[in-house]
């Protein structure tokens, strides 16, 4: 079975067994359960669901099998939430089954002292040639198939009696999150979920005896839905095999790592976390570069930039020009791309024209800043916004374009419109173009998700977009470097074209 | 008259006219005049406000009176919302009438080129010993005295009828915002708002013919509303006043200070915005250090440094321990704390042997990580995260505490427990806390203001805690080096205690 075929009967199972139901309403075995079974009453599921507990006939209403091996049909994937004593006599039975793909929730192995433990699981796994998930691990969430294997409670109540979410899953979208740390994984997949941007897959394969980072780039490199993949790693074990896969998938599809452990007290926490030799920063660093990987340094970096990849095309270089209605922030959006290598660049002569021209005819106030960050001043319109944005685009010397939208003035009496027109106009060429806003009001959270509903990616503050911006100026130039720029641009479409 | 009178007119005076009130919705003259209006309904206000329009006899139902010299009563304030080339005139008159405080918030000056009017304006006010905030500004807004200059409309309005709030101000606080954009010191406002974070006065002065950053700060040392002072800055015209100016108030209270224009294309940027020769950055560099000033190195650092400053005492050092339950966000944390400069320090034997005793009590799991970060891990408790945040406040080595508080897990059945709870351990000894959390869920957000409400800064990512942190660590440094930390610890109060 290659690692594709494991990884999708892990994914996209046609049938599934949970082993370790449980009726105590905070346990994982009654989380899990619960929660795909809702997805399968809704409808967002495509498997069928088992359940298993020697010591209950039903839960939820469904059928409990005393054993696996009692399930009258083949199961693809087995979600395994016993004791972590009970783990091997679980696992051989799943063997004996035919099952070949598990998810090891169970903790209580190497990383509380059990190494013997998980060296038999290991063991188990490699004579029925299972492929395992785990164990020790928050596992997976697949937003298009359903299946879903986080175990913590999904709402906290107040005093008052409200509930307020508190585990939120993202929608379908085009980013794939790969975690070494589950705890971070949860956390990320909250900020998602609450900042609006879809997921495709979510892996945190915990322990990792068996299915690693490695593993997933290989899977996620052929999988349609993921268009790109942010990882959170502490250490890799099999550093050139995960360069070599590295390679084969960032020609498809960005790569964006997080590695923790940087520093001396980063690295030691790294040890105590998942047992992790974190290694010289400076090798990460080359094999990440060898690897087509763009680096993110921290966890905000990593976030913004999947958004910004999975939104917007590659950069076909570093020259930037940035429109605004505030020329503070223009002047903070241009020290962040010299700071981050990035050319403000000098506009061409016929764009300024262009903009002369728009002065003359009293289109543009006489004030306006046409020279690059083009400032439009507080006598901004929502007209203006669109024809100087048309303009820049054409500039065959600007490959990106900030856009910065602080709404507050008169000029734009619709944030709506505002958007619309923009991002039309953003849409007419293959250049990234990214919007920055500032604020906490209603309206200014309105602007950035309605922004992000025509897929231009939207940050709340200049140097954000800016460091968003670089990671496509990044991979585009990586694409370059191997040759495949002009057949990759041809190639990307449009993220609603996707789903 | 001092400057702190003069700006005690202009924040906080007895009378108040508008000049130039308007009956057209969009115009500044209006919303001006509407906002402290319904501030002074809500008695909001304690000044008497008159307006000024020559061509009608009543807006809003209050007279309008046809000029300032018609005024019976003496006037403190006089804001000035009249066009351009009719200011001096107006200004004359405010002369005449005894006026020693004006705030021009007209535009048509020295931005546009007419750099005359500009000099006419500036003689008359020198002429008539006038204090001048702008001219083409934003102006002031002071939410204890319910002055309110800023012009721009309250709220947006959709497609729907839906009406977003987008311009909101921020209520009642403790920190001061200084900028010489208007645009950003605009969107500050909006952004802490947002967040929940409180302003004591608000500043944005425009083209500052008279008023500048010298002036602002040599107010605020003495406001007691201010405990901290944010500014955003593109350059300083009077270098030397302005460190000497800055070394008096940061020995009373923090300075933070975004200079932007570091970079060359950023320079240039602010050459075009605010005519800004911005000098080499080294030099801004040096000259902060020896004003005591913090600098911030992007907007999102500056606010979360003003957060921090705010609410937390300085710290005695740059010794930080991290508690956590989930241990990637903890490596994250200690990467970005030895980047900053700051120790990830060892934590004292007592500690150690504290910690060890409650392992064998049962009361902390035998895996939980106990050395620097502590990793409560997933199985940690509210009662866990009390004990452990008041062992580590207590050990002598430790000058503050990076507390990271993933909620996702079961041990926190209830957010505000926790926050109550370590929110009172947390005030046991002057040693900052500073809260991350990350995500963006109806209980994360609920999290970090509730948080707040007990004066713990809270940030959406271990990295942005920490460079919060170190702000507090600068700032103590600076304190020691002076020779007045411990009266300054002494002398320090908790947030509650001041409004």
């Amino acid at each position: 079975m290659s690692t594709f075929e494991a990884l999708e009967k892990i994914f996209n199972p046609r049938s599934v067994a949970v082993i370790g139901v449980s009726r105590e309403e905070e346990k994982p075995g009654y989380v899990i359960f619960r929660n795909m079974l809702t997805n399968l009453k809704a409808r967002r599921t495509r498997f069928k669901l088992f359940g298993v507990n020697p010591f209950v006939k039903e839960i939820l209403g469904v059928k409990m099998y005393s054993s696996i091996l009692d399930i009258e049909e083949d199961i693809d994937l087995a979600i395994i939430v016993v004791p972590a004593k009970v783990v091997p006599k679980v696992l051989e039975e799943c063997g004996a089954k035919g099952v070949r793909a598990v998810v090891i929730i169970s903790a209580g192995f190497s990383e509380v002292g059990n190494v013997e433990l998980e060296r038999m699981v290991e063991k188990i796994a490699t004579k029925y040639n299972i492929r395992v998930v785990g164990p020790n691990c928050l596992g997976v969430y697949d937003p298009y198939s359903g299946i879903d294997t986080i175990f913590l409670p999904f709402t906290k109540k107040l005093r008052s009696g409200k509930e307020l979410i508190s585990a939120p899953r993202p929608d379908r979208g085009l980013i794939a999150i790969v975690s070494q740390s589950g705890a971070l994984g949860l956390a990320i997949l909250d900020y998602m979920a609450g900042e609006g941007i879809g997921v495709s897959k979510f892996i945190s394969y915990g322990n990792k005896v068996d299915v690693d980072e490695c593993d997933v780039l290989e899977y996620l490199k052929d999988d349609e839905r993921t268009r790109v993949i942010l990882m959170y790693l502490e250490n890799v074990k099999k550093g050139r095999k995960f360069i070599e896969v590295a390679r084969s998938v960032t020609v498809k599809k960005p790569v964006v790592v997080l590695k923790a452990g940087r520093t001396e007290a980063g690295a030691k926490a790294a040890v105590s976390h998942t047992g992790a030799l974190a290694g010289v920063d400076e090798v990460y660093d080359a094999a990440f570069r060898r690897g087509g990987i763009i680096r993110a340094y921290s966890l905000e970096e990593l976030l913004d930039a999947g958004k910004a990849l999975a939104y917007q095309p590659p950069a076909k270089g570093g020259c930037v020009a940035i429109l605004t209605d505030g020329g503070g922030a223009g002047v903070i959006a241009a020290d962040e791309a010299e700071l981050q290598g990035l050319e403000v660049v000098k506009l061409s002569e016929s764009t300024i024209e262009e903009f002369n021209k728009l002065k003359k005819e009293g289109f543009l106030p006489t004030f306006a800043i046409t020279t690059n960050p083009v400032d439009l001043t507080g006598s901004a319109t929502t007209q203006m916004y669109e024809a100087s944005l048309r303009i820049l685009l054409r500039d065959e010397k600007v490959d990106a374009v900030v856009l910065i939208a602080l709404h507050h003035i008169p000029g734009i009496p619709s944030i709506e419109e505002l958007v619309e027109r923009t991002a039309r106009v953003a849409k007419e060429h293959k250049k990234p173009v990214i919007v920055a806003t500032i604020g906490g009001s209603e309206a200014v959270l309105y602007l950035r998700k309605y922004y992000e509903k025509f897929y231009l990616p939207s940050y709340p503050s200049p140097e954000r977009a800016v460091r968003a911006l670089k990671a496509l100026v990044t991979y585009g130039a990586y694409l370059k470097r191997v040759g495949i720029m002009e057949k990759y641009l041809q190639e990307w479409r449009e993220p609603r074209e996707l789903f």
